[in-house]
């Protein structure tokens, strides 16, 4: 009896103490944040072909064991007439779509197709509730993801003063956002508005669009002192660091630049010695007919680190977000936008074990964030790729290869070697040119938690718009 | 007052009434039965590429809007080294996986890599519990998908005793299962091993091997009276239909199979003119260098009705469903499963109009599945694929065309006008053989409910691998 007597004396007070410690979390509830990681063009392919050289086959990357997956859909629009749908998207229409909820057409950043009107994004309303905000990226911090949260401009093109007018990037292509310049009373270029921003941590590439100097078209609004658009970001408040270490000095309610790479960051691997996908080589006989002679594959290769990765001593995109959460964390919320930009970057240029160690880098930073959300209690990490990209797993040979004939694809094509030890074939095949095509499939979308509207109804369903993205980031933070 | 009397005397009623009859629902609760839907080839692209067409970019699938969406791991082995993984499935491999929960080598048939044991089939535990089955597919009842939930054999093509030893099938490509055959104690072909099953419903194409006279292999086990396999059948208590029709005749106790094609059934549509992918064609300067001259993409097809479709009256896969319910549906519960199979056939042979039409019957064919289990209140509706398609959703045109180069796959085209007057350009380049490859992409999986273990834990998680198929199927259906 004494001791059954003592056993509920226990549990009285544990009780007491648990709703005590429940009237003091009322009373300071954990602010809701958000983290948004974004795959760029981190489709099922690209995730599967990480899996099978990371985990195995058989394996699962920390995506796979999140408790809410569901799939987006990628909608894109003409830019001449918006009523006709596009079916392959890029960056900059879709990363406006996330953070603006709203559709565009391809190239624009947070601006309407056709009409040229600026959408308000996420980060905007964030920052007018008092909450924090952060971009973090493995590309330039001007590239079109990032962008998409915090600037509007005409064309992506258009990332430095000198980018803004005319500018003549490739052959035929012309770079064109005269319109927003701050001359003709826009907002300038996609470097400028970063500068002038009020995000609060904003880590990656891009020093080549801060070295420019501001407004070059005729009616120059900068001052002699203001030389470049870094001297503009420092003019407005920004501590510029140029690497992670020095971001412990700096007070916690100061804005952060930090640029790394001159555009892109490098990226963590390659194929050995630098070795990307490869032509099939084919037999004098395969000349008269495509079933006649014998081809041969491109030597298997492993993944090997990039050397360029430690020698502009890159940080690692973990260890950024790591950085950006622990300044953002305050008890109004944040949003956060981290994305892994060369997995696109290395599927465009046919480098396998780029973009798998980009997926890598990726997955590591959903540790973190995981990690962070489940010490804080109330913060939404969603992972999602923009769009689908050109690499596909294809069997190593043939399905067909007991035929005999020489079968092999009419693109690109590199044969990695494992961690398991199998060989994984990997085909680049949707054009010739430099870089691969975008494709138009729906994306993988993965969530720590639910989110329900006011009815309790599930924001997350099983099958999302790319719009949802910023609806359901909005509803998270009461926005 | 007496309004509110009168309603809580209503209340009351109604309550009693209710759990009178939970209590009847308790004494004869709704059998359990499983409807397994499998998409062949059936991957993200091709869900979206019938999106595009058929509901719009912006529309819905009947599976995006279905409440549980995961994807599942597909997972080969070797056949010399089981112990090593080989990154694409074919259709054989993978349906063994979902039919048996084992895993296996390319073109087993519910029998081990390596070692050639045979793996009981979901179909068979059923039948072991008195549960009825049935199987309808749009290919041969004999093909792989539908073969490896019945029968048993060392490779996919033993499809009828002329297939069984030293069978040349094409060039240096030998089919051979002689330690399958009877003479050797084995079960024989797999129309064979149809015709002496106790499958209740079986509907599908092949009839090819069925008029083939059973064990033709030395020591034959046929009487003279048994000159074919569908006489094996018919000996065996099959009532063979005609057309879906005649089915109405006969006593639901009985066994039927419908065999409405020499092998597989014809699709429901084609390209304009029966057009499929095409070369794209380059101008003379071309022949210089890849970024000269100028490229000609195919024209524009639109999707129309296959008239082989008409001329062999084939019967719709959700017809072909709905008989198998009808007839299936019983106090002890079933398992079914519907396999689209020429979502994978047309996408083989660059085929988009092909594969879409096949996709949307899939899509009817969910709804009938899901129209049955609203009703019938324990059904569940589990859709998937096997195995990823090479076929790719890309730019029309391309994302780089402002370059001014000549810009094209260097495989195959279509270029579709969709419904809602977009052009969707469909790319199929893992090989230059009369037929595309699988990829070796995870696949998308619906249900329309979940299925949880003894301990109340969630056995359709956010990934599964093609193996839980098996394990979710034989819970609930409690085998």
């Amino acid at each position: 009896m004494k001791l059954i007597s003592s056993l509920s004396r226990t549990f009285f007070y544990s009780a007491m103490l648990a709703s005590l410690s429940q009237l003091s979390l009322a009373a300071e509830p954990a602010a809701n944040n958000v983290i948004l990681i974004i795959g760029d063009g981190m489709d099922d392919q690209q995730i599967t072909a990480a899996r099978n050289y990371l985990h195995g086959a058989q394996g699962q990357t920390i995506l796979d064991t999140l408790p809410i997956r569901s799939a987006v859909q990628v909608i894109t629009v003409s830019n001449e007439n918006p009523s006709q749908p596009i079916y392959v998207a890029d960056s900059a229409n879709s990363a406006t779509a996330m953070a603006t909820g709203n559709i565009t057409s391809i190239g624009r950043i947070s601006t309407s197709a056709k009409t040229d009107q600026d959408f308000t994004t996420i980060v905007e309303l964030a920052q007018q509730k008092g909450l924090k905000t952060g971009l973090v990226t493995t590309a330039s911090l001007t590239d079109a993801t990032p962008a998409a949260f915090y600037s509007h401009v005409n064309m992506r093109g258009c990332e430095g003063p000198e980018q803004m007018v005319n500018f003549e990037s490739y052959g035929d292509f012309v770079i064109d956002c005269h319109q927003d310049t701050q001359g003709l009373g826009g907002k300038g270029s996609i470097s400028e508005q970063l500068a002038n921003s009020n995000v609060d941590i904003l880590l990656g590439g891009g020093k080549k669009f801060f070295k420019q100097a501001p407004e070059k078209n005729g009616q120059a609004l900068s001052t002699a002192e203001i030389k470049t658009v870094l001297k503009l970001a420092k003019n407005n408040d920004f501590k510029i660091i140029k690497n992670l270490e020095e971001a412990k000095a700096i007070d916690k309610d100061e804005k952060v630049l930090g640029l790394f790479a001159k555009k892109h960051l490098p990226v963590r691997w390659q194929g050995t010695d630098g070795r990307v996908a490869e032509k099939p080589q084919y037999s004098f006989l395969h000349v008269f007919h495509r079933y006649l002679g014998s081809v041969t594959l491109p030597e298997v290769m492993k993944c090997e680190a990039n050397p360029e990765f430690e020698k502009q001593q890159t940080p690692n995109l973990a260890d950024m977000s790591k950085l950006a959460l622990t300044r953002l964390d305050n008890p109004k919320g944040f949003f956060l936008m981290i994305e892994s930009a060369s997995i696109d970057k290395q599927s465009h240029k046919r480098n396998p074990c780029g973009h798998i160690g980009e997926a890598q880098q990726l997955f590591e930073t959903v540790q973190v964030a995981l990690d962070f959300a489940k010490q804080q209690g109330n913060t939404l990490v969603m992972i999602t790729a923009d769009h689908g990209q050109a690499a596909q797993i294809v069997p190593d040979g043939s399905l067909f290869s007991a035929f005999g004939a020489p079968i092999a694809t009419p693109g690109l094509l590199a044969r990695i070697e494992t961690r398991e030890g199998g060989v994984m074939a990997m085909n680049y095949a949707t054009n010739e040119f430099s870089h691969e095509e975008h494709t138009g499939v729906n994306v993988p979308f993965f969530a720590n938690k639910q989110v329900k509207d006011k009815a309790g109804v599930n924001l997350i369903k099983p099958m999302l718009k790319q719009t949802d993205v910023f609806n359901i980031s909005k509803k998270h933070l009461g926005l």
